[in-house]
């Protein structure tokens, strides 16, 4: 019977209570799991967020691993009274959730489906049919995990894609390029564009008056990375210039946008509420679990920290 | 030197003449191909569409199949008349655009995105995460060419896909059900179903107020298939109640959609105007030249309509 320690913030218990309960349950481990501990010597694994109760790890004698439930650890990782194995989220619903939210509006923007979805007054619009996904060129900016998984469950769509990534990569499916020149020729390529770079100094404002006018006409903009990817000045001109055909945008440099902010004003602009991509309780308790089951049966852990990286 | 007569919808004839000519040619073919005939008695096939000139077939005595341009073959199939082999049409292209399609309006009703195309308004509206695709029940009626692929798409990225077939099936990502009870059990557990059975006496009303009442309430319903397998007042009260959530509907009894009809009015309903796969000219002059060329060469014919199945 292990003895199983739930120390995060306490709002996020009663969420997951029954999703660790049933992870551990499904991984085929006896445990107790509880939100309070009156003796840390009988702990065998604290489940943990940094705005939780535990401060000192140092009573937790017995204790094999401490298991974070989200993926930044720089507010733990310096504290010298932890010892023990410390693991950060990686959570495979994260992705799974953004590869969906990505897919989902490329899919939108290729079909045309927004003309449909506003246009229920009576009036059968046949249009022109949308070319095949084989004929439609997707860019992804950024080829992490989440661009990379992003791109493939695009080309397992048929889509012509192409990625562009700071270093070179090869990538089963996705046309990769880097470099300077690399980014020029994916943006010059993309009629539909995805955002998927970390923020950096040298990605912030990487879509701008200069490279905005790289792309074929009508391009649309899919930004589910970060706000300050995008000079919002530029991105507005050329929405009104038909430049860029729309946009969905996800982040933003203030969030919530506020109400004013001309993006929510624009026919041609979707605001979404930061929800591209989020931690899944059910995923996440699945992956602290595994973990769990990992230690019992003597297997390495998956995403231990390296004390001297930080991360 | 094989007479070619088109007898399709006349305003078909300027896209499909240089396409059948380019394929006919490709496939080796001598050939005339014209889209009228003063002897029915000299032509060898007929490239057929129900809204074409030809009602009665029994003038065509040499004629060694009629080539029907779409899928659904209900309009023609019980001409008494029509003795020749009839083929439908199974166009790779059709088969791409209609997986496009299903794939992407699933997506929009799982992500939900209609609430933020729609709202605009300056609301930062984060609402509930939807769950994972892996924890999604997806329903396929029919498990022909576009049913199994679609539910194969749906299955890649990550959907739990059950489907359903007259005949038992095995597809690989598919739970496959069959008979009445299967047809139920698909239904019981579907919260989005989309409708790609054949139209036959059997489909008709396949969804009616008895069956619209198994599944889960706020089901989605999505129609690309054929109009006539929805009791329409039915389905509109099953909307009205909540039964139903939304319904995305791509065909109808009568088409173009009259402006008067309930579905363009009620909230909870998008139609689309018949668009979910359209033929594409190049590949499925393929297709007819293909099955020609087969039937010059004494191969058997793809895709032989079974008359007695209705398909």
């Amino acid at each position: 019977m292990l003895n199983i320690l739930f120390a995060g913030n306490p709002t996020l218990w009663p969420n997951y209570e029954p999703a660790l309960k049933t992870a551990f349950a499904d991984a085929g481990l006896e445990f107790e799991l509880s939100d309070s501990c009156d003796d840390p010597a009988i702990v065998d694994y604290i489940v943990f967020s940094p705005a939780g109760p535990i401060k000192d790890f140092s009573p937790f004698v017995r204790t094999k691993a401490v298991l974070n439930l989200w993926a930044g650890v720089e507010s733990v990782v310096g504290n010298k009274t932890l010892t023990q194995p410390l693991t950060r989220m990686v959570d495979p619903g994260l992705r799974e959730g953004m590869v969906e939210w990505v897919t989902g509006h490329v899919l939108r923007h290729h079909l045309g489906m927004d003309v449909h979805i506003h246009g229920q007054d009576g009036v059968w619009r046949e249009g022109k049919v949308p070319p095949l996904a084989r004929d439609r060129c997707v860019g992804i900016l950024g080829l992490g995990e989440l661009g990379a998984a992003s791109g493939q469950a695009l080309a397992g769509l048929n889509f012509d894609v192409a990625g562009w990534s700071r270093s070179q990569k090869s990538i089963e499916g996705i046309k990769c390029f880097s470099g300077e020149e690399g980014l020029r020729d994916v943006m010059a390529r993309s009629e539909i564009l995805v955002l998927l770079l970390p923020l950096t100094p040298e990605t912030t404002n990487v879509l701008n008056s200069e490279t905005l006018a790289l792309m074929p006409k009508g391009t649309v903009i899919i930004n589910p990375g970060r706000g300050p990817m995008i000079d919002d000045a530029a991105l507005l001109n050329a929405l009104n210039n038909g430049q860029i055909s729309h946009a969905t945008l996800d982040v933003f440099r203030v969030e919530p946008l506020p109400v004013d902010d001309p993006y929510w004003a624009h026919p041609n602009v979707t605001v979404t509420p930061h929800i591209a991509a989020e931690t899944r309780v059910t995923s996440s308790a699945r992956m602290v679990a595994e973990n769990v089951r990992r230690a019992e049966a003597n297997e390495p852990l998956m995403n231990v920290v390296d004390r001297s990286a930080g991360y």
